[in-house]
């Protein structure tokens, strides 16, 4: 299809998909004449990826930019390639220094930690900010988070489709997508879904 | 104490504490004479919470003051209380409308469903943004968060200071405190965590 059509169906301005082309956010079409290429699924599916995270995420392109980059230059592994992509969505870059708060929390929590890990430095943060206003999260807190999160997050992940380890790298796109697009739009779900189980116990104690 | 040492005190510049006066954010001080007011713990308190929600949460001006606004003139129950206070955070405002995704999805969970609660809208537009990316959130992802987050919104309200029900409003103020920063200085917490057992999950599968 012509890159017109490609637009048309994004529902994108020419323009637009011109300027994904020209920033590599879209591979390059197959020349069919001097003037003209032609583009296909591989385009429409990234097209539909970029609209995602732009319009329905609100990610900005330089962001947008480094998911992509995951997905079209993996890391060794998909493990690491994941850890990027999902990466992106948070506004700040990986600190390479120490997240002191973050490593107490994960050794008692018995988890690993890697603090090139943008989550590490994000949970790092978090912990900091809710101690300076006096309301620190404790060990028995953090337990439970722990405890609830690794259910749900063994659900979300029995849910993934997450190719054998044998696979190579051009299976990976679908496991990142789902785990960009499902970090983005799952996580506003849960946070507006626990403010709405607080209040449904808060009704029986404070009315 | 004096307005410039109540502001040293609070870490903010005089002309600041002035205008937090002027708009209302701050009580009146006890007259001390025609030019002078004195300041308490009232308002060491009151500019303690103001700082915390500007520069720890973020929140602009507006909204803190819509928090406020539900301490100072709280509505006939607690709980409407703490709904206004927590709803304060999201930058939306409650939607008189109809949330039809909210709705089905709290029928289900057998939820109350009160529209006029930001974070039914909340739910709602979440809801809406994983269908429009084509991962829309089933009934069996939705039990399982429920599931999840009431354990953790137990052990949650379990720990905040609530008045018993005869007590008069004047005893609410640290109830909301607790409701208001606990929300937003956990959340960031449990999605970061969110993202890291998520991580902790995949590497056994994915590398």
């Amino acid at each position: 299809m012509r890159l017109s059509s490609l637009a048309a169906e994004a529902g994108l301005p020419t323009a637009t998909v011109k300027y994904y082309l020209r920033l590599g956010l879209l591979p390059a079409g197959t020349a069919i004449n001097a003037t003209e290429s032609s583009y296909g699924d591989v385009h429409r599916e990234r097209l539909r990826l970029i609209r995602a995270l732009r319009d329905v995420v609100g990610l900005p392109l330089d962001r947008i930019a480094r998911v992509l980059e995951a997905i079209d230059h993996p890391s060794p592994t998909l493990y690491e390639t994941l850890g990027r992509a999902v990466g992106a969505l948070d506004g700040h870059e990986a600190g390479p220094g120490d997240h002191p708060r973050a490593r107490a929390a994960l050794a008692h929590l018995g988890m690993p930690y890697e603090p090139g890990f943008p989550a590490v430095a994000q949970l790092d943060r978090a912990l900091a900010a809710a101690e300076s206003v006096g309301l620190p999260v404790d060990l028995e807190r953090l337990e439970r988070y722990a405890e609830h999160l690794r259910a749900l997050a063994a659900f979300d992940l029995a849910r993934m489709p997450i190719p054998d380890a044998d696979e190579p790298p051009d299976t990976w796109p679908a496991a990142v997508r789902y785990a960009v697009l499902g970090t983005a739009l799952h996580e506003p779900v849960l946070v507006a879904l626990r403010r709405l189980t607080h209040q449904e116990l808060a009704v029986g104690l404070t009315s």
